[in-house]
C-alpha cells in the first residue's frame, strides 16, 4: 500500500447512533474513496493472530448497510461466523480453502429471494414508511403489491436477480467498508451452495450468492499484482 | 450535505493511466470513504442544465470497473446514453420516469449470464493471465472449465445469480464513484426489461439488472431525509 496518503483525523471523542459519524468520532481513519476502492484487493492469507472487536465488526456492517435496494427492500442479512469449529464447518464445502478459517471473521451473505413478498417484515415496514412520509396512501397497497410482484415475482429467474443484485450492492460495500476501516477481505465464490445452506440450516428463500473472509493480510506472504481489467472501451457496448 | 467535511486537495498536473490516481492527479476532490456512502442518495430530480463531460463520465466508470468478480470474469457492460431521443426511448419503458431523460447520462446496466463460458474473451483473457502469473498451468484449463461451469452453468438461476451479483458489484462501485467525483444518481428498477431489451437490441446472453440516471441534484428541490435501514441486530441472523 506503499504510496498511498493516509487522511488520519482524530475528533473528540463522543457517540453518534450514525454508525458512520460514530466511526470517524471514534477516530476511525478516514481514507479518501478511491484509496479505497484501489486498496481494496481479495486477500488469500489473514493473520491469524488479529482479530477484529464486536464494535469494529458492527461498524462494518452498519455502514456497508448504507447500500441502497429495490423499493429499500434490503433483501441481505448474514450469518456472521467466528468460532473456528464453524468455520470448518462453512471450509468444508467451501472446496477447503484455509482463509475461510484463518480469516477471525467469515460470512455467509444471504439473499433473501422472498425480500417482495406481501407480509414480509420489511416490505411491510417499509410500506407503512412510504405512506408515513406521503409518498404512497395506504390505498395504493395493491399497486405497490403489484408492482413488486411484477418485478420480481414472475419467475425465479427474477427473484433469484432481485435478490442478487441488492446483495451484490450489499457484497461490495461490505468489502469497502471492511478496507476503510483497514481491514482486508476475501470474497469467495468456490463453495458448495447446497452443502452451506443445508449444514447452517438455511432456509429455502435465501440464495447464498458469497462468502466474504475479512481480517487482516498477513504481512508475511505477498499480493500479487492487481489482476486487469476492462477498458471504458470494452465496457461500452451498443446494438442497435 | 451540510455537517459533511470534503477533503479538497490538488496535486500537481501529470497523466497517469491507473483511473484512481488520474482522477487525483486532475484535481478530482478527494472524499472520505465514509462520507461517500452517507452522500450517497438515490435523487429523484436531475438539473437539467449541468452536463458530466466525457472525461468525467470515463473516470467515474473506470474508478467502478476496479470491482472484484468471479474469477475476474467482470460480466458487465454498459450502455451509456446522452442522446434525448434516445433517453426518452428508454423512458417509454421505463415507466415514464422523468428522470431517464432528465439527468444528462443515463446508463443501462447490462449483466453478462454467459461472462463464465469457455470462448468467452473476457474468460479467455482470464486464463491466460492466470497461466502467464503462474497461478494455474495451461494443462488446468478443463479444470477450470468445469469448475465455472459447475458453479454458475448448471442452471438458469446460477447464471442469472453469477451477473446480476457481480453486476452488483460494479452498479455499486458506479454509484459510489459518481458520488465521489461529485455526481448524484438515481438506479432504477422500474423498468420492463423486455421492452427495454427489444428497444436496443441487447442480445440475449443480457440481464438488465438496473438502469442508472448520473447527473448533479437540482438545488431548488429537495431530498426527503434517508430511508430506514435494517439494524446490525436484524442483519445477523442464524438459523442452526
Amino acid at each position: 500500500m506503499a504510496g498511498f496518503r493516509y487522511h488520519l483525523k482524530r475528533l473528540a471523542p463522543a457517540v453518534s447512533k450514525n454508525p458512520v459519524k460514530r466511526a470517524m468520532e471514534e477516530g476511525a481513519e478516514a481514507m479518501d474513496f478511491k484509496e479505497v476502492v484501489e486498496n481494496r484487493r481479495a486477500v488469500n492469507y489473514f493473520d491469524t493472530q488479529r482479530d477484529i472487536s464486536e464494535d469494529q465488526l458492527k461498524q462494518m456492517v452498519e455502514i456497508a448497510a448504507k447500500a441502497p435496494s429495490s423499493f429499500n427492500l434490503q433483501p441481505w442479512n448474514l450469518i456472521v461466523l467466528r468460532d473456528h469449529q464453524d468455520k470448518l464447518r462453512l471450509q468444508k464445502h467451501a472446496w477447503d480453502q484455509p482463509k475461510v478459517s484463518e480469516a477471525p471473521v467469515t460470512m455467509i451473505v444471504l439473499a433473501d429471494m422472498d425480500g417482495w413478498q406481501p407480509g414480509h417484515p420489511v416490505m411491510e415496514k417499509d410500506f407503512a414508511e412510504l405512506v408515513k412520509i406521503g409518498m404512497l396512501q395506504e390505498s395504493q397497497r395493491e399497486w405497490f403489491e403489484n408492482g413488486c410482484k411484477n418485478l420480481y415475482g414472475t419467475s425465479d429467474a427474477r427473484k433469484v436477480a432481485f435478490a442478487c443484485k441488492n446483495a451484490g450492492f450489499f457484497g461490495m460495500n461490505l468489502m469497502l467498508a471492511a478496507k476503510s476501516l483497514g481491514f482486508d477481505s476475501h470474497p469467495m465464490d468456490g463453495f458448495d451452495i447446497d452443502g452451506v445452506k443445508e449444514a447452517f440450516s438455511i432456509p429455502d428463500n435465501y440464495w447464498v450468492p458469497m462468502l466474504l473472509a475479512v481480517g487482516y493480510f498477513r504481512k508475511d506472504k505477498t499480493l500479487l499484482p492487481p489482476k486487469w481489467r476492462k477498458s471504458y472501451e470494452e465496457l461500452l457496448v451498443r446494438f442497435d
